[in-house]
């Protein structure tokens, strides 16, 4: 069941301020995109950890909407942070190995300079007179402390939702100060629906009376009923569904105990009413106007064309997260990055966590045992001195071999492969095949796979890998944008074969194929003899009617499908596996394997 | 492109009154479900065509919370009704056949008895004092309507949304006075989510200082930044993400002009504006408070046992119909429904239409061309005097056949089922098999079907059909419900065959398995002779790269499998169903097709 982080943090932002801020005022003004500047600019953030004598070991993360700089706790007794599950001694950000640095928002309210602070033009609160303030901003404000703090490059940038487009911001505004990027839960701009909610929120603190024309700061109220509004929204859209019915469902018509002036006819409507309130007494009105409309003004394209151009500049690699449940940042925004990345030739990995929470996802512990340790791999491969890989278990034996363990196919692919090539493999797995490659120094290797386990390993492998499912193609890919692309074995898995050949030789001047050979005369003879479904495809152990090959083909069917679909077949290999040999006549009832160099008839070289 | 509905039938409500309104005001008071009694009510409604002299062609419509009694236009220059594309002369709801009633809500606004009518007692609005307003006072009301009208049964109840929440309880408080009920995107009580999304809509009327605790009436200005508000997030609820990027992705920073006092940065924010104050100028905040509450209070159980329990009382035939993309009552909440009602043995067909157009699909033209068809379908086989069915194209010749289009296998399949049985046919298309045994008058049938076009089909075949995907279990069916389960040639299309086969077993007493022999002697030799994949599974013009059918089996494989799982061989019949024959020896050779009768060892009779 999902927890609710906010719970714990907001008793205590109430109760106390942080204990280990620190602040800076930056020397000189700040110039907004908006064209407005600020004189004086303090930023409050917090540090973990020791920055090294190269000042190399540093990273910097960004929080989200009502988050502050107490990523973490500093000591055992210390206020818990908000993101303590990813940053501590031996958490995936780990503090002992890493300088890490979490800065308050420009446009905030717990330390940095938001509307709440004085003008100093004035004398009083900016209130409506603070700037409209941009995503960009809030990344110049943090460059300028880390240029204060005399950090040049970091290890990496790491944020989820607003940390997510603070993050962007930085590999695209930046390219220079960072190896890395960690995005979860975020999007390259938001969905109508998402800037919909955030439009009502405003709408209420704006028109609530106590509001005064944003200048409620020395008047008796301010606008508590609207920014309550604004939050007990937003709450909504942070949970699931799912994660909702958990918490409200079996008492739903049992208000919590909580003494609010919010209707309480309904569990969920206390529980809202309760944060409404906790969030007004820590939060700034204006300060959830600014970094909400800076959120919604944040925009790197709606087409895939417009965001490469945006992502063009980028330089670091990417690690890209998101979770199955967000409908807030949902996870084909983040595939709309992914997908423009790829196109640029970047090195990006991702992964859709399988997730009930909702867009807290990133913040809670309930799926962090998947995507922590993936932040964890892909961060140490990043260095200063990067962790030796430890040694990756391959999949089970026997899971991808015909008739024993050794893969022949393997070892045949690799040769077939020229050298310096770009390669996409098709069902990467752990990245046994792109592993073998990358000793051979190979210009690009980019893996696909499905599942979130194999995905993990393949990160540990220090390996690029897409989460996808090949059946719904490939169009994160450019026209060949790979020398070969590979599918090795997974054929048999595949539903939609002619797409996804289609699509292996749009995406490649060359397609690798390997599959078991359906008319092997083993195979032959149990359906011919035995008169039962031939067995010999995966697993061993599987069966007709539990196995995950749903596709079973010949040689020879093979090759007229390719004649039938005008696929040029540029080389045949026929292996006998369990002989440990390549076939030369009769391969159609003597090689239990085949591995097709193919291409396309036009376009093949 | 999903069209607004709200957009023209506000702009008409606003400038004028409803013209073809009746009211008429109910004999005695009317004693709520919550204690209170209203002394006068006065209901508004409107009625299309007319009623026979049995006075039994009536169907009443039951709108949703902003919804009236102008359901439909009554002559072409009429104003538009809000559910024309359902009612009117040669529409689904037919007004030359039918009866058609439809009356404003009790608490509402648009003529009948709600918050903004004069309290007899004070002479004065209710205003606050208007009683809690259940569902089941709203029906009730319609009942007394109905007695004063002289209209005994009703062919139907047809309602969406709130409508569908009227409709359930009319089956389930007077199940002697309807013979069918139509339930479009309903649910038997709101998520948490959508309870949550009210009572933010709820508190921004009431904390709004307009709001004067209720009695505003008599104000300058009422709660119309609440009210506002609170339709603005409706709003959002109301469409799905992928309409709202329809609608507002492509001119996103471009506000519409329209005058409002709100933000108007982003173009979703104008049209929320908008709609929320064209509401305020129509609808009252205190009918809006009372009916979201009624709402937000109708619970028929949060467990499949309290569902059948609330069903219990119900006798009607059933349409349940919800819409893929809707958030705010979700299809899995109509399967609630529809799997209670199952369990009760209700007479139930049901369909989850695939839609982009969220929550507002079943008000809108985009998916009408389906689901529409379908409620026709289903009035039609109500009666007063059903419609003859028209003749129903069968499936494609050879899309269920082996070798040739006679159904052989339905033949003996219809001889094995024993006179007066209760059969479910999974995966029974547009009804082929369940259409003869109808004719044998069994006890009950029903069909399981994925696809929505051949639903309809079984629809005009006035069978019973649940929309469902086998692959995810029987859970709406409880064990042993039927004395025949028949999976007849959908076998080779079944991922979890060990899966479904069991569900088949607990829900049936016996099974009915029939599918192609993978081991019938023409495909041996295809594979042994030719060495290619064996080809006469499912359309003979499948390849196996684009059949539907994942699993290949021989005669001997079922039986090895049948043996694993412990399940019992009643009968095993094989067929050539080439020369027409059944087979008597080396049937794994010879058989084209078998078809097993099956149970579970120890349960089966």
């Amino acid at each position: 069941m999902a927890k609710d982080h906010f719970e714990s943090s907001d008793a205590i932002r109430t109760a106390q301020p942080l204990r280990f801020v620190q602040s800076v005022t930056l020397a000189g003004p700040i110039r907004l995109e908006s064209g407005g500047i600020l004189p004086d600019v303090t930023v409050a953030y917090e540090t973990y950890g020791k920055l090294n004598s190269t000042a190399d070991n540093a990273i910097l993360i960004c929080h989200a909407i009502s988050g502050d700089s107490h990523v973490a706790r500093h000591h055992a007794e210390d206020d818990p942070g908000w993101w303590d599950i990813l940053v501590g001694p031996g958490r995936p950000v780990d503090t002992n190995r890493f300088f890490v640095l979490c800065p308050n928002l420009l446009g905030g309210c717990r330390g940095t300079t938001g509307p709440s602070s004085i003008n100093p033009a004035t004398g009083k609160p900016y209130g409506p007179d603070f700037p409209t303030t941009t995503i960009g901003d809030m990344v110049e404000v943090e460059r300028r402390l880390l240029d204060h703090l005399g950090i040049g490059r970091l290890v990496a940038v790491v944020g989820g939702s607003v940390g997510g487009h603070q993050t962007l911001t930085w590999a695209t505004r930046h390219p220079g100060r960072l190896r890395g990027a960690v995005v979860l839960a975020s999007s390259p701009r938001l969905t109508s629906q998402a800037l919909a909610f955030d439009v009502v929120g405003r709408n209420a603190i704006r028109r609530d009376p106590h509001y005064h024309g944003g200048q409620y700061y020395n008047q008796p109220h301010g606008p508590g009923v609207g920014l309550a509004l604004a939050r007990m929204i937003g709450h909504i859209t942070y949970l699931s569904p799912e994660a909702m019915n958990q918490k409200f469902e079996a008492d739903r018509l049992h208000p919590r105990e909580v003494a609010i002036e919010f209707e309480k006819t309904f569990s969920v409507g206390s529980y809202l009413g309760h944060q409404g309130m906790k969030f007004v007494e820590r939060f700034d009105a204006n300060s959830y106007i600014t970094l909400s409309l800076a959120m919604d003004l944040f925009d790197l394209g709606g087409t895939p064309e417009q965001l490469a151009a945006s992502f063009s500049p980028a330089q670091c690699r990417w690690l890209v997260l998101s979770f199955s449940s967000d409908w807030l940042f949902q996870p084909r925004q983040s595939r709309d990055i992914v997908n423009a990345l790829i196109r640029n030739h970047a090195s990006v990995s991702y992964c859709d966590i399988e997730s009930d929470c909702g867009h807290d996802a990133f913040l809670l512990p309930d799926d962090f045992d998947r995507y922590g340790e993936m932040v964890r791999a892909f961060i140490n491969n990043l260095g200063p001195a990067p962790v030796a890989p430890g040694v990756e278990k391959d999949e089970l034996p026997g899971t991808t071999s015909i008739f024993h363990e050794r893969r022949l196919d393997y070892d045949r692919i690799v040769e077939l492969i020229p050298p310096a090539a770009s390669v996409l493999d098709l069902g990467c797995g752990t990245g046994r095949l792109l592993a073998r490659l990358k000793l051979q120094n190979h210009r690009r290797l980019v893996g696909v796979e499905l599942d979130e386990h194999k995905i993990l390993g393949a990160l540990r492998r220090d390996l690029d890998v897409i989460h996808a499912d090949l059946n719904e193609g490939l169009r994160a890919f450019a026209d060949k944008q790979f020398d070969c692309v590979v599918l090795s074995q997974t054929l048999p898995a595949v539903k939609d074969v002619a797409g996804v050949i289609a699509e292996m030789l749009r995406v490649g001047q060359t397609g690798i194929v390997s599959f078991p050979n359906l008319a092997f005369h083993k195979l032959r003879r149990m359906l011919a003899e035995e008169g039962r479904a031939p067995r010999a495809y995966g697993w061993l152990k599987d069966k007709w009617y539990d196995t995950a090959d749903i596709r079973f083909l010949s040689i020879a069917d093979f090759e007229t499908f390719c004649a039938e679909k005008n696929i040029r077949i540029r080389r045949r290999i026929a292996l006998n596996t369990e002989a440990g040999v390549e076939v030369a006549t009769d391969a159609n009832r003597e090689a239990d394997l085949a591995i097709f160099v193919i291409s396309n008839e036009a376009t093949g070289r």
